[in-house]
Order: structure tokens, then sequence, then C-alpha cells
């Protein structure tokens, strides 16, 4: 693993839940306790709170006690504000000694009462969806180490899952792996990261070069994607994320139920074909040995039956080995890893 | 022409030189006395100035009582920062009753003197290079008008000139259009506009669809194209601001004589084939008409008969209207799309 750098979120966290109605609204609780469960050592809930992620209710204070260093904020209200009753509570973390990490489109630094209980107490402010760095332009300079990309159809089918998963399984194959985060959730998992969308349009690829650097040879960088080159919104920061990572290695992320852009009824998904063309035409102006790997699908709405047959068949008509992470698991992804790279994919 | 939002840059400009030593630092100077020459009533120059635009000299007293609404910084120093025995003059401008418009990377706003004067003058600051507002993310849907876009092998090879032109070339004919502005000269050019790579990167495609927004029906915006999507650092500027422009016509600038992609001797510079290709595959997700009109040659390193030569075999290679918009104009295109948008190009 690689050095956290000093803007780092600094683990364990207590998650702090408010009075959060529904688990839709608790994405990022869940994931953390899914993908950093020894870092999660208690749950902040208010009166109200229906959602509970197993872990010991703590107030502020006594996760303190209990080694925690920071609250993250686990849930997002409606509109990305924060709530103005749960300020007190964010107040006693700071006075605890507690650092505060948030998600929300608001953020914890402009807050005033926030940001002079921050200085008052010492405690870093981490809003993730954030950047709290310049970046430069991207060189395009080929960098050294290996790297994989996911990306998709479509926004919110398993990109960030799947690089999960990757990383998880190369890590504990012993293989030197770094999980590289590029949205708010997935910096909160893995500490730091780049919340890629919210950098300015100029530096998207820098940002990129910036997060996965010159690393061994062996080395594998698994890069979390973001949006899908087929969204219109969003697919300029997909490309600047694709030039910036140069990926050896792309994995396809794909829903086989959806027919549209998720909110674009007017935008179909495209074809695994399209996509695979499109990603790797686009992939290969900074990496010109990018490559597929393989397709990740996302089968969680189709039957157990369905759902082997089509990953049987997604595999065989496009010659890419074809998984679901979470039926499948991502092994086979890996053994072509450890297979076709094997000379460059270092143990530790 | 559409009216200027409020936040528009009032003309006409008292055009500022500073001691600036060679017209190489003075490109914003000339391109608004090329462009908007009746609005440049004067140049202010300090000791030292090397650079003459050819208009009289003025302080900005004298430039307020001859008309002038804003001074505008025309020349770049060095690193972009604002060198400090300037700010003197630009005091003395906000006092005599002009706003400040700056491309400058430092903020006007933010060099406290020029912010608390420009407050008590009820003056406006214009920071062209940082947008001051805020863009929703793309929506894709189709808004009503026609639009053009220029799009480049390569940065810095004739996309604002040739959609100056075009655009001047339509309004010659009377035909309802406007140049849409993307970057600081164009801005200051055009009085408004969007500086597109200012804009954080969720935001691209939606603030290029705020730039060209409904209009008549045969009404052209004339987009100002970014970047390429050739560059490693800046394609994903590129291809939001071609999703959110919706162009129903394409134009593609090319340098024949450049080889590499400036600054990035890595790069190669595509083929006009593999281009073409490539921006209209990506075009064809925001709009599925779109298609290339022409190719707009910038042969300004090259002998008069080896221009030619290359201008008509360029155009039947490819089977497009070829021009250079300096030595050939662009006419050819502006008929094709009075023949062949026809029945929806209005007349004013």
């Amino acid at each position: 693993m690689t050095a956290h750098p000093a803007s780092a979120i600094v683990k364990p966290y207590l998650v702090f839940l408010g009075d959060v109605g529904d688990e839709l609204y608790a994405k990022t609780a869940f994931g953390l306790r899914d993908w950093v469960p020894g870092a999660c050592i208690g749950q902040r809930r208010l009166p109200g709170c229906a959602v509970d992620l197993g872990v010991p209710d703590m107030t502020p204070a006594q996760a303190h006690a209990a080694g925690a260093r920071t609250l993250v904020i686990g849930v997002a209200p409606v509109g990305g504000a924060l709530p103005g009753h749960w300020i007190p509570e964010l107040l006693a973390a700071l006075q605890a000694g507690l650092d505060l990490a948030s998600g929300l489109h608001q953020k914890l630094a402009d807050e005033p009462t926030i940001a002079e209980a921050a200085r008052r107490f010492g405690r870093t402010l981490h809003d993730v969806r954030h950047a709290n760095r310049s970046f430069p332009v991207g060189s395009g300079t080929k960098r050294s180490g290996k790297r994989l990309l996911t990306v998709g159809t479509d926004c919110a089918l398993g990109k960030k899952y799947t690089a999960l998963c990757i990383a998880r399984e190369l890590q504990a194959r012993g293989i030197d792996a770094d999980f590289r985060a590029t949205g708010q959730t997935g910096i909160l998992i893995a500490g730091d990261g780049v919340a890629i969308d919210a950098v300015v349009a100029d530096f998207t690829a820098g940002a990129a070069e910036t997060l996965s650097p010159a690393n061994a040879a062996g080395h594998w960088d698994v890069i979390e994607g973001q949006g899908s080159l087929f969204h219109p919104g969003y697919a300029g920061v997909t490309l600047g994320l694709i030039h910036g990572s140069q990926p050896d290695a792309l994995v396809l992320c794909h829903d086989p139920l959806r027919r549209e852009i998720g909110g674009y009824p007017q935008f179909a998904i495209p074809s695994l074909e399209e996509a695979l063309e499109t990603y790797l035409r686009l992939a290969r102006l900074t990496n010109s040995s990018a490559r597929f790997v393989a397709v990740a699908l996302n089968t969680s709405k189709m039957s157990a039956i369905d759902a082997a047959a089509e990953i049987t068949a997604t595999g065989k008509r496009l010659g890419l080995v074809c998984v679901d992470p979470i039926r499948t698991g991502v092994r086979a992804i890996v053994d072509l890893l450890q297979g076709e790279y094997e000379d460059q994919t270092a143990t530790r």
C-alpha cells in the first residue's frame, strides 16, 4: 500500500447517520461498513433514525475514547445541504477530538460555526466532494506501474464495486495493488482520492494522473471509473479520467436489463460492442496497449438462472472474461491479470 | 443578436497594454482591434510599452469622456499574475467610471484594493477566465435553432478565428447568427460567453448548453471550439463542449504542417480522416444529424502556391468544402449552410 498524503482521512471512523429515515439515503454508510468494516467502530444516530449499521451506538466522546479519529457523515440529505440540527452534534465531535468528513454538496468549511470550532480544536474538515488542492494540466507522459480502470455503459451500475473487488482480490493474492477512489464514497472507503467530477475541467486528466502516480513496475492501481462516455452530461469527465489514468486494462461494467441512461430516457444504453470499441479507441490516445480484459455485469435484478445464462452468453459472444462481481466474484479477472501481465505483476 | 445577460461586458473599450514588450503577449489586444474595431476607442500604454494598436492613446478619464465603459487588459504578463505597478492605473480607471475586464489567471476580484475600489465606485469586475455563475449538469435535451461548432486536430490553430469569420459572414448576409465565445479572448470580443475550461468538470456540457440556449429555428449559433479530442490534457473539455453544443454542423480546423500536438511531442496529429470519424461518432450522441460541413486549414506557414494546392487536394480527398479562412474566406462554408439548411435558416 502507498503511504497516505497529508490530507488523508484518518481512520477509524464514527459513522454519523443523523435522523435518516431510509437505507436508500445511507449508501455511503453501508459502503463503509461493507468495505472497511474494521474502520467503522461505531455509529451515531439521532432520534428518528430508522437505519442501523449493526455496530455499537456511541456519542462522539465515547467514540474518541474507543479510538475513533474521524466522524464521517454517512447519509445524504435530499438536496445535499447540511441540516441545521446536525450542527451541535458535529461541534460536539470536533470538541471530542474527532475530525469531520463529509460528501455533501454544502461544504463543512463554509459553515462558520464548524469552521471556527475546527480551528479552535485543531481538527481537520474533509469535504470530499470538493478538491482541496490544485492539479496540473494532463501531461500524457507514460508512468511506470500497471493500471486498471472500470468504465461503464451508464452511471451507477457497479464501477466502484467492481474496482474494490478487483483490488481486494489482488491484495488477497499478495499482489501489490491500490484502490484509487474518484468519488465521495470511494474516497471515504480508501481514506483518500480525488473527486474527479469536482475538478475544474481543464485539469481533469491532470488530476487523474496525480491520483495514480508512477509506481513499481508490478504494482496495480485499480481505479474507480466515473460517468460514461455515453452520458450526455458526464462524458467529458469520463474521457479526462480515461486519458489521465492511462489504463493498461479496462473492465466494462453493464446492467443487462437497463435500456436507457439513468434519468435520460431519450438516450439508449449502447451495445456492448459499441461501448468496447468507443472506449478503446479513446483510451489508446494515452496508452496504445490499452485493452479490455473483462465485462462485469450487474445482474442484481435477474434470477440466478437468467444471470448465469447472461454471463455465459455475454462472455462467449464477446470473447472476453465475463463476471458478476457479486454472484461470481472477480477471480477470473485477476487470474487473467496474473497470467497475461505475469512478468510485470509483483508479489509483495 | 441576442440580448446580453446582466453580466455582459459593456463596450466600448479602453484597451490596456501596460508596459508589454512584445506583440506576442498582446494577442488579446490585437484580437479586439481586428474583430471589434469600433469598440476599441483608445489604448492605454505605460512607459516602456513597445506595442501600438494604432488607436488613440488615452488616460482612463479621457477614455470615459470619449464614451468608453470598460478597461480591458489586452496583454498577458508571463505567469498570468497582475503586476503590482499596474494597480494604480486600474484604480484610476475605476475612479474614472470604467469597469475592468481581465483574462489573467489572477482574479482582479482577489486583489483587495481593486475589489474595494470597485465596490466604492459601483463598478463591475469581469474576470473572464473564471466562471461567475453556476451551471446545471447537461440535460442532453434538444434545443431549437441551428448550431455550428469548430473543432480541431490540435489547440491553437484557428478554431476561434474560423468561428468568428463564419458568424460575420452569416451576419453580413442578413442571417440571424451569434458568435458564442468559450475562451477569454473570444469572450472579450463578444462581450460575453463562458470560459468553458474553467467550469467544474461535472458541468462542462451543462455550461455549453447554457451558452447556446434555445433560439428561433433559423438562428445560427457559431460556437468557438476548445482543445482537441486528440489532446491528452484537454480532450475531456472538448467532449463536454461537443455534447452540450449539440452541433448540427461541424468544421474541422487543421494545420497541414503540424506533425505533433503543440507542447506534446510524443503525440502525433491525427489524420483528417481519423479526426472526422472520431468527432462525428461522439457528436452524434447528442445530435444524431450532426455532420461535417467543411475543413478549415491554417496554411499561414505555407507559400501561396502550396496553400492553394493543399486546400484543393484536401477538399477533393475528403469530399468536403475546404477553405483557409484568411486566404479564401469562408463564403463556401456559408453558401453550403444557406443551401443545405435553407428552409431553416432565417434572414433577419
